[in-house]
């Protein structure tokens, strides 16, 4: 059986998960609270982060990057393509892939995912309200920008649906989780991202709860 | 023609100028400072972050991993394969590239080539001896992971010659240039890397000079 180890509030946890669905894979869940570096769990991956991947073959996977080329590579036929389109279109995917993970992680999820969540609930500490300004400021740079890449095109990473709109859309739930998103302000958006959230790929990660905190009101919402 | 924007002391430049050297593509080089956020190059780049390559046909490409497997797709025939092997070694050769360029990154190039470099060249104040402590810790538990790694395998990504060893070397290079690699107690590394030197793709960056400082005395030496 394959297993991916996770957490429910991690973003690079639910590209994974949405990957996985989206791919149409059965998998089963083990939550891993990564932090904790947990030996059985470093021998697997020496990076101590998530997500890790253990395939029906025993091949074990880090990296959602690394994780979601595979999915791709190894799993066609009459599947949905994670990378679709040309070496450009791929290369649009994997730019804005990166973007969301890398540069959108530290200047907005990290920031308020981390005072909103991790803090309060692991004994870190109260929310710093100046990084959560700062996490919200930035969601603002980076939701105009992605506002703009929609009136452009109809997907995130190009013309076809794809692996980037996994990514956004499972940071922005994250963030959606702490009542975080400014859906009102962001028109576009909020269309892109209802069509993301009906996807029956995204229902396991609508069902998500975490110990001492409910998900905001409109989280599960598919007519927010 | 194609052209690469880069920077000398940048390890992801490094990484791109490596790789289209080792897939023997002309390219001319173009130095781009980002944090001056220069609007032409914004408008190549919105993440305002090297490096940036414009193809032949005009197609603009972004960020490291992105470029490099488009150049894998789209170059291949008798050229040397950058992420060779299965999908099982493209995974591993993926995870430890993302490893190198966001980890290693954050832990200790970002830290040392910051503190040594950019701070007192650009006026940002003198090096935090703190910061570059940290920096060297750090640089120890890495060198440590992938002596570890050299001894269960040929490269850094596996059995096989990959984008992985460019994306290691292009970052210890730059803490070379600095003078800030302890070589004699990694012996595993310090072979890999003196193979890794010697070849041609690597020559353009021993040639590299930065203004207000001179590299370390063996940072050209094949024989250090």
């Amino acid at each position: 059986m394959r297993v991916l180890y996770h957490f429910p509030l991690c973003p690079f946890s639910r590209v994974a998960r949405l990957a996985l669905a989206e791919k149409k894979l059965e998998f089963s869940l083990i939550v891993e609270k990564p932090w904790q570096e947990r030996e059985e769990f470093i021998r697997l991956n020496p990076a101590a982060e998530l997500p890790v991947l253990i395939e029906p073959d025993e091949i074990i996977l880090a990296d959602v990057s690394a994780i979601t080329e595979y999915l791709e590579e190894v799993y066609q036929g009459d599947m949905i393509l994670l990378y679709p389109g040309s070496a450009k279109n791929r290369a649009e995917i994997r730019r804005i892939l990166q973007w969301i993970n890398r540069k959108f992680y530290e200047e907005v999820t990290l920031r308020i995912v981390w005072e909103k969540y991790f803090k309060p609930n692991y004994g870190k500490g109260h929310p710093d309200p100046k990084v959560l300004r700062l996490g919200s400021t930035y969601l603002g740079y980076h939701l105009k920008y992605f506002s703009w890449i929609l009136e452009t095109r109809n997907w995130i990473g190009g013309n076809y649906f794809s692996v980037a709109d996994l990514a956004l859309a499972a940071h922005l739930s994250c963030i959606d989780f702490l009542g975080g998103m400014p859906w009102e302000a962001y028109p576009l958006i909020k269309n892109w991202y209802a069509c993301i959230k009906s996807r029956p790929s995204f229902r396991p990660l609508l069902m998500d709860r975490v110990s001492g905190l409910a998900p905001s009101i409109h989280y599960m919402d598919l007519d927010f």
